[in-house]
């Protein structure tokens, strides 16, 4: 039987074990700080030679020079064509949503003139380049190219380099396919603290990027908190999580799978039922012990579940709702009737699955809003990865003569008021009266 | 005489003379971080007690209770009353100029039907709660009260917290008012990496806050790092920087004293004048040579320039904009009769002054656009802070019966790729053909 927490919202000594629950962080581990710290120097020192050495090293692949190590568009074509048909067609069903979602994301300059002449705006632009971090190996997700790619690309980003290792010669096809599909310019076996490095830092073969992006283990985390400043980054994701608030109307089962399919990423990933009704409650748990066996990645759901899982038992909606509010959740599947009555209650989530058809996988895939979300609780200050993380601002200014004259005054008092008399005089050089 | 770097764009080894002008980085420091991580562990576990202890220590303020620590709002309609007239009205300018602005930046939730019915779209909303962080003392700069709060508001955040630290008793009236003007929800005497503990983790007397954002001492930034993750914070800034380009058709004391208003913030901001017109260089070589003694902080202004400032002489004006976007400065003045022509081909900066009138000063403090902008570099990649960094998004999906009929095979069909197979039962359980 599972042994997952099952919690009445009223119980006492409630809200001091839901923020036990809640509670992660990462510990920074001295040793991995130490280990990127070297590989992030010798790429930087050494370039192309370093990438080599850490290829053959870590992905026990060993190549001759720099070159070598960029896989041919030609290459991502064949796998393309080689792909069963079913994954070719969902992988471009997939991007054409992602795409057609995300261009709704896209902002414009703007600017205004006022009465006398002065123009104020903001000039929005693409950033010139991109580094796609996707991890290799067995456990490539071809979905993560997509839903990184393709907002950058619709962003109007032209350079954009994606890096993928592949550990003992394990390519993965549909992530190729998928770079294909996507348009990257160009596609590096590469991995770990080195890929970023070369994207942070450039060598004689990798192009250097402004802003790396994807999800990769702890070594590739630390690396991009290191090389932070000198290029921008993502997020860096916590463990992934999902609350879904039912009101006991949905099929026990469909919630049941749904509680899995986040427990299965991981076993740090946070599954939480939320409902009014206990009867449901115990039903839920009923189909979770019959359809565990069933699963593939049992050992990864039932340690999820037992750890850091939930089902718990409130009073009523309203209750529900500030428990969603709490908890910040990074996946909320609103399963009930009129899901949309509740939206503009709900202050904080990354992404919200409204009614009883929506499956929280449908979004990782095909949906059309992005994968990549607010984890641990940032859904209180931060948004899904979309198009905004790939362009920039530039804020615009034009005085005319009288708006000079004008405000050269004020700035000048309030420059004046700072003890900042060299912005003074420059403001008041272009007072006329 | 002055020292700065007199460079041509064409000389051998410009281009490595140039990547030195502009390299930058932050040492950390390992005692800074022993003494944070002591502050923000100290507030964490003990609340008001520790704030006081610090307090006392640092701002040398004693104080008895936590309550203490808060500047009753009657306190900054006082100061707003006390402060000149002329300098009362200016804030009140620049308040309303930078809340017209900002109220174009504002962003709205939106969504759109397909034809099978699924809804997809985007909610945005305003973070709940923000923590402004304000330097105290004889430096303090009314502006960057108006430049973080006024966004925020604008966005629609409900409590906005600011903290200030008053060392030795030292209030700054013109901070005061500046907070009675924007509205600030709630003010205490506290700096220091402990207000920004304060802020992260709350204490019985401070609220916790979802983001942090404000200037600082490198306590306060170390600090700010430290809790990101547990709160949202802004970017951490480095020197200020200008980039004037020139054509050579200005008054050459106008451009030598825009050099100064950047040079004077402290001996480690950057200004750089780029111009086509080697005469013109020379004359404002002059002219900042004749107007240096006139300027009270001229020590520091002289300590910039010579360690990090430079006149570049670029053979025409599209060598000055390669220029520009390798150095992607943080303010750029475009001194140039037709500055909306070369809009287009500016693809990094962080704010653009456009032609002779427009100094970077009215800038600072009035024009409209907010003053806290990209430094070091990081305009490649990011923007001046804006209504965009109080708000959050959402993702929406709501898929009809039928949507999910046909999602639900392609997310099938991609979760099997993966392989995770709870993934795939969950879409297929919404499958019905």
């Amino acid at each position: 039987m599972l042994n997952i927490r099952r919690l009445s919202a009223n119980a006492e000594g409630f809200r001091e074990e839901l923020d036990r629950l809640l509670a992660w962080e990462t510990v920074s581990n001295g040793s991995v700080n130490d280990i990127v710290t070297e590989v992030v120097n010798n790429v930087r020192a050494n370039g192309d030679a370093a990438l080599l050495e850490y290829t053959a090293k870590f992905d026990r692949l060993t190549l001759k020079t720099g070159a070598e190590l960029e896989i041919p568009k030609a290459r991502l074509q064949e796998a393309l064509e080689r792909i069963p048909a079913d994954q070719r067609d969902s992988l471009q069903l997939s991007a054409d949503r992602v795409r057609a979602y995300h261009e709704k994301q896209i902002q414009n300059s703007w600017s205004y003139e006022e009465a006398d002449g002065t123009m104020l705006g903001q000039q929005v632009t693409p950033l010139d380049s991109v580094g796609l971090y996707v991890p290799g190996g067995k456990a490539a997700y071809p979905s993560s190219v997509i839903m990184n790619a393709i907002p950058a690309k619709v962003a109007g980003v032209e350079k954009l380099i994606m890096v993928v290792p592949t550990p003992d010669g394990e390519v993965n096809d549909m992530v190729l396919a998928a770079a294909a599909i996507c348009n990257v310019d160009a596609v590096f076996t590469l991995g770990g603290a080195q890929a970023v490095a070369a994207l942070a830092y450039g060598t004689e073969t990798v192009p250097a990027v402004d802003k790396i992006v994807g999800p990769g283990n702890i070594f590739v985390a630390t690396a991009k908190r290191m090389v932070y400043g000198t290029v921008g980054i993502d997020m860096i994701a916590g463990p992934s999580e999902i609350l879904v608030y039912c009101d006991g109307q949905t099929n026990p089962d469909w919630i049941a799978v749904d509680l899995f399919s986040q427990a299965e990423h991981d076993e740090d990933a946070q599954s939480i039922l939320v409902t009014q009704d206990a009867d449901f409650a115990e039903k839920v748990y009923e189909s979770m012990n019959r359809l565990l066996p069933t699963m593939p990645r049992q050992e990864i759901i039932r340690k999820a579940l037992d750890d850091r899982g939930a089902i718990i038992v409130v009073d009523n909606e309203e209750q529900a709702i500030e428990m969603i509010n709490v908890i910040a959740p990074e996946h909320l599947e609103l399963s009930v009737d009129d899901p949309k009555a509740l939206l503009p209650k709900i202050r904080h989530a990354g992404a919200i699955f409204m009614g009883r058809y929506t499956a929280e996988a449908i979004g990782d895939y095909c949906a059309g809003p992005n994968h990549v979300l607010p984890t641990s609780r940032t859904a209180r200050f931060s948004s899904p990865l979309g198009v905004y993380d790939f362009q920039k601002r530039s804020s615009l200014i034009m005085c005319s003569a009288e708006g000079a004259n004008t405000l050269g005054k004020v700035a000048g008092i309030l420059a004046d008021g700072e003890g900042l008399q060299a912005h003074a005089m420059s403001a008041r050089f272009r007072v006329t009266d």
